[in-house]
């Protein structure tokens, strides 16, 4: 377990008999580029459907401030969070989209997803 | 038959030889959060192609509004609706989406669906 | 062919041979609660691939008009209108969407479909 | 080729050997209605994939400007656009969405589909 | 590989095990009119799954700069920028999308896409 | 006190010594044309400052919908609402401001205000 | 009396007592370029507080439809449409604003107002 | 000092010097129809020009939260608020603008205003 | 008069008896950083009350465009489309506003007036 | 000059004969709350009319990112930006407007102005 996995406090999963969908929309990310030093700010966007357990959204609004102050690419820092959590919570299905501001005139949208081997989407979820 | 659902009023569906689908979205609901005590936010969908019952909206705004002073999670209330209304309605579809206002800088919705077992849906509907 | 059919002027499908889609959108019905007398507000969104028959704007703007003092439920005027306008005008796929206009804080919409035995959608329109 | 159909200037497709589609909105159509000669407006949104032969766009302006004081309904002023340009064009797929301006509360939307037996879609254009 | 081709700096893709997707929206395109001489303004999208190389977002505002003075038609510009970029990076998916504004009360839409024919989408993604 | 009068409810200012504003915006007008026929449908802004007595909001409601089958001008039934709440509210200052969907192509609004002579506005509210 | 201005209906003010403003706004004018020949579309908004006359709303309309086919500049059109109807109505004041439709990436606007000699704006109005 | 008004926590002005105004926008502020019961929702704003003290946020909203469970109208509770908030802070310029939600299709606004007889707004603030 | 004033076509006011205003929106302005050669993009607008002279709409167009390539801070862009206009033209009231896209999370907008010795304001204009 | 101070680069103003407004809007500010560490996020807007002084624009985006991890009230930032640029630069006029996105549901607006003793507004600028 990384040092920002362990900010990350888990709960069982309330209804694990159904595949119900869970989104946190966090309006207010911030990074550091990697080669200029100037901040980066964005919306990441996390949909997942828990397997045995969710994650607690004080404690992820905390591992996404970890990166307040990391040099990280955009495409680099989507796919570690998406890692990061599918390790952990071991879900159904997990997808992290992350929504950057423009930056000389160019915004840009990452989309990461993690599908769990054993899960099918149901054609009406 | 629990104390919630017993402030719902059902009525007979007037047109069930169709799958013609109902959606009520309330705007006003709010709950309290079972930890911190501070109150909650949301609107909340319910969609559903009635079997026999429909719900009566005003009983509807009722049940919801019981909720006002209970301290419960996002993704439980959410699963209880969806409950409460199955095992009353026995509806061939239903599906709850509760859409909680930022805390902390991050909004949360929660999906929630049942399909009866003896339906599914047409293509073009 | 009942009162409100009557109101109804039809007019030959000037390019039946094409399944092309018609929708009109009144903005602006109203008809009365039958329970508590008052009125509600809505929008009605009639779509429809015509065989023979379309619907004159006129008449069809008259026809809505004349549940303006009815006391009925949404459900009941969806389902309705669409039965009305299936008997006349035997199109090959009819769907009415009724939004009706926040009443105690809940909104609601009613979504009914009709689709010929005989027709079936290509994929592509 | 009718004198309408005289105004349009076509020219080769640069890139035939790609399914990739061109879409042209006219946000200020205008045209007259055939019963009472008032003025009705409109948006018409030409979408095609074109096998040998593009519109240009300017004479494309000119031929809708050509409608400006013909009485036409809603349903053929769409047949006929679709019309026009498939016999001149001979498209691979080719749509047109007319979405008129509120008459007595009511805005109308008429959407016609042309697709060449030689062409299927690829599920991921 | 042409000159402007030169403009461009690839890097390696981070996370080549996933089917992840790319998004880089340019607000701020122009070149000119090949016919006038007259600029035009628009929207570049660029979407892709990357195979082994990712695009460097600033080579890439650079590269798109470098059409500012150049005549070209709305249709080959799309497709050009699709070839260059799929002749270098060698993608799994890529589309293109242009929207231009208007001009004479049109605005106009190019969608160009490429699929690498090793590559099919898996559903969820 | 004519017959729409009657069905208003008035209560005393909870605060006469202050000049606070209170505005009561009704979305669901609708009265009738009376040349047509028509049903007309807008939106009626009630602004004031009470002297002593302010307006019932379900008593507004329901005078409101006096209305409903009432044929009469968009410039009559502004200023006759206006004056029936003066005559009846003496109150420090009232507007009134109709807001007509479009007809023909062509949307209304009437703006009447009524000051009372002892009453001057102070500049900062 | 010029040939559009017989084209305007009058009606007695019904409430000259009071200075209330009215305001027409017409969505869909269209007249045409005196150099080019083109279409030019715009938003006209008649504002006016009456002394002893008002125009009816139906005639208005096929007033600005007079201008259809005319050839006339956005500057001479706004100040001939507030010079005819000043003439003929004698309004305490009256504003004409033209809103017309981009050309080339600019769209204008043009504002001319009237006020009778006779007549002062209250402040609170 | 009212039960109310032990919840709020004063904090020094830490620029008495200037006249700089301060805005907190609540967007969940929700009490009970005195008479019916039913919860009413709405958006209090509050601006003021500090004197000696500010209004710490943290409980501001605690203060605002009192009102869940109280029956209060919407004039009485504008007022309240002011008049707590002048007594304990004797701000320069206080304003509590009240926006409550649609009941019965009619939304309401309440603006009150105090003002230090020792303050008059200068023109450029 | 500077090579740009030359692009400039100036015709008679139409109307000088009235102090009526003309705003011209250019919407697609684009000139280049002088430090960086970064291409910049803005909206400008112009707002005038014409003495005896308009400026012709196509020329201003191309006015704007001969900016294209040139190398100029924002300040100094907006004050210099105000001096070169202003001296040919000898308006009686002109305003620039320039509204520059964002660079580095930071839009900018710049306002420039020009007012004519010998005009004021009329209140209601 | 403070530390802060020191990070700021000025020019002298190209056009100090007019009072022409300069208006920047920084979309991305972030600070953290003393109390609470939490990061705040907020838009911050500078307008000013300057006298011999302007601010450069990518060393002022460097001062605004000097504020990311230090610990400081709403109320106390703004009026540290207004205080620390008046010192600077010396304009004529200059307002700091701070919008702060939610926390518990409460968003917070800051204004504070500063005008030099020696300039006043003209009224039409």
């Amino acid at each position: 377990m990384n040092s920002k996995q362990k900010i990350l406090v888990l709960f069982p999963n309330p209804n694990p008999e159904r595949n119900y969908k869970i989104i946190h929309t966090a309006h207010e990310f911030t990074s550091v580029c990697p080669v200029t030093g100037q901040p980066d700010f964005g919306k990441i966007t996390l949909e997942y459907i828990a397997e045995g357990l969710c994650v607690e959204l004080k404690s992820y609004k905390l591992y996404l401030q970890s990166f307040r102050n990391d040099g990280i690419y955009f495409e680099a820092v989507t796919n570690k969070i998406l890692n990061d959590l599918v390790e952990l919570m071991q879900p159904r299905y997990m997808k992290i989209t992350s929504d950057f501001n423009m930056r000389g005139g160019i915004s840009s949208v990452i989309e990461a997803v993690y599908q769990s081997p054993n899960f099918s989407f149901l054609s009406n979820e």
